[in-house]
């Protein structure tokens, strides 16, 4: 039923092939059991609890770290310390919602099976990554009961919304009880074609903003009398949409600027409007900052003589994990296992990374393909969950076991 | 009660001073009954039936061209020939929507008097106008009955709304029997502060356009994967909106550009849109013309490398009616009655005078104070509204009687 994984089993090589099928199916138990509840962010439509009760059997000790609607969930096994780092795994049980049912092809949260994919919503962003993680330690658990070191599991109902009660306050939490946290494994979907062709190692940063530029409405007859909006803008939006932000680095493309909305409108064809509206995006690298960005743009529009009002939201600052051993560890690992040299990339949106770099030392996202992720039939390769399994499973090792041998 | 006009009473001087307080309260009673009746665009409310009776108790001989839901007439007195103009005077009984009626102090179809001023929608555009026309005929032909030459009515119910079966129709229905007309009186308010003080003798062109850019969406975090429909408009705003399109010439100010609507929207914060829509107006001077701007604005977003689709309408050509008897008369009269030296212009919106200009060899637009057309709590002054009657007899005087003394 499975494709073969570049003749190596699929699941962790250090389970007997006879037990292979048995983890195989527990993959896709589970991901199909979460893909079942029907979690629209932010519920978390009872994923948490199933995936508790799985940590604890194992001997993790859980605690809900809930914050209004949302539900989170910090769990951890064994103790870190100078010798033995803590390793944790950070996922979210929430998805978009599903969009116009008609486009799909299944139910969106009645898991189906087909052509060795598991269709649903959220298959691949990312209970099949939730799933992939705690088969994984299960198995690294099994086979290794007195491992050193920590592992912890953070998870949050919340990071396709608003993001602000999920990874942002299990972080919170765990930094003021003083928690540390050497290696973090985010496992949002990073594949561009094949499993661990690209990691992240870091994203950008993101600004939203809205700019409203007064003018004076008048009757196109006379225009000596008017002062018309859009023209007053067209100066500053051509600027900004052409201007160079600053040069890439080695890991970040340059600053990108996009425009999600213009809008100004008089309702009639011999009036000139009143205001102008504009809604915009950064996604900017560290080499540049928000209040950089803010201030140019406020100095250009004032420049330009305009009447503007400004609105801003920084949505998130850019992270980015330096080499040091979970990178290393994690290009070798991909290398070792797939005969892949992954990417490391920063690109896409803006993930949970941004806060759990905040209390890890070094943080990598590691994923499926995420080619259909927030989109009609979504779905994830069975056998790239098998194998995405057996990579968490041999970092784990890596950083655990090996780290000490 | 009404303010004496600089020592010269309010009415044709030549009506003995008894007569004159008959003449002011025809006007003004004509007035109050055109506005009392509800002609919003392109009803007529039965103004056309009343201006008929009165024209046809004069001896004029009527006609309705309706066409479609427009109410058109024309009307007729005398006979024309080489030595013997005619003059016609033309106007609409249509007015635009009340709008919110909470701004009004009156009701807007309920003529009121109140400070020297009639209140009402249609006073000052153009059922103020229509009065003084009727009542300065009235009075010619009581003083002239034997009259050589010819006056004509044009009359319209469609002059703001579409303005295309209304005085153009009428105009191509003159053409089609070939009547002869030398000058043309339009009614439209034009006094600036001082009756007479500004009189158009000829208007700007005006075309609507619509621009579509296309682009494509996409994910903001993925600016390489899309095109911008905002940011690649943004070059070809910006150099509309700054172009000079042509010199000023003595009677036309340069052609102007005005965008009225630009819109482009995703719905997402996150996500750029997949086209923009621009709506705009130029109003153009005889110096340029429709092809030559249509044709400069379709290379330039062509040169840009712009996909985009256009929908172009030619709302209006420009008209002017160069030096001539007409012009040099209306100027005479207007400082002779009122010591104002008038201004010549061609400014404000479009006119009907662009469709009579086609027929008529000269064209002139007289009238009240413009200040509160299309406004809540429109007004003409009665003093305004005598004086106006005044010129337009002694316009009649001077064009019909001084022409063969
Ligand atoms: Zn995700
Ligand atoms: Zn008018």
């Amino acid at each position: 039923m499975f494709k073969s994984f570049r003749g190596l089993p699929d699941l962790p090589y250090a389970v007997a092939p006879r037990e292979q099928a048995k983890y195989q199916s527990a993959i896709l138990e589970l991901a199909q059991e979460l893909i079942k509840r029907p979690s629209i962010t932010p519920s978390d439509g009872g994923c948490t609890e199933l995936l508790l009760s799985r940590l604890e059997s194992i001997g993790f000790v859980t605690e809900y770290l809930n914050k209004n609607e949302v539900t989170n969930l910090w769990a951890k096994r064994g103790d870190s310390g100078d010798k033995h780092p803590s390793l944790v795994f950070s996922g979210h049980t929430d998805v978009v919602p599903p969009g116009q049912n008609a486009k799909w092809e299944t139910e969106p949260f009645m898991p189906t099976i087909k052509d060795g994919y598991i269709y649903g919503r959220g298959a691949s962003d990312m209970k099949g990554s939730l799933a992939a993680m705690i088969v994984a330690v299960e198995s690294f658990v099994k086979k290794y009961p007195q491992h050193k070191g920590a592992i912890g599991f953070m998870l949050t109902s919340d990071e396709e919304g608003e993001a602000i009660d999920g990874t942002q306050h299990i972080v919170q939490s765990l930094q003021a009880r003083h928690e540390v946290v050497d290696y973090a494994i985010v496992g949002e979907p990073t594949t561009d074609k094949q499993l661990g062709d690209s990691i992240r190692i870091g994203r950008r940063g993101s600004i939203n903003g809205t700019i409203t530029i007064q003018g004076k409405q008048g009757h196109v007859g006379y225009p000596e009398q008017l002062s018309n909006p859009i023209h007053n803008a067209s100066k500053l939006i051509h600027k900004l949409a052409t201007k160079r932000w600053d040069m890439p680095s080695r890991y970040f493309p340059s600053t990108s600027f996009q425009l999600v909305k213009v809008h100004s409108e008089s309702g009639a064809m011999n009036v000139t409007p009143a205001a102008l509206e504009m809604v915009f995006n950064f996604r900017y690298s560290p080499r540049n900052s928000f209040d950089k960005i803010k201030s140019y743009v406020e100095k250009k529009a004032h420049k330009y003589g305009l009447e503007a009002k400004f609105a801003w939201e920084h949505e998130a600052s850019p992270y980015l994990t330096r080499r040091g051993r979970l990178r290393k560890t994690v290009q070798k690992v991909i290398q070792q296992e797939t005969q892949i040299k992954t990417k490391l990339t920063t690109g896409g949106g803006i993930s949970d990374g941004r806060y759990i770099k905040q209390l890890a030392k070094q943080v990598i996202e590691l994923g499926p393909c995420n080619k259909t992720i927030h989109q009609a039939n979504e779905r994830v390769s069975i056998s790239e969950l098998n194998r995405l399994c057996h990579l968490y499973f041999r970092l784990l090792e890596e950083l655990l076991i090996k780290n000490n041998s």
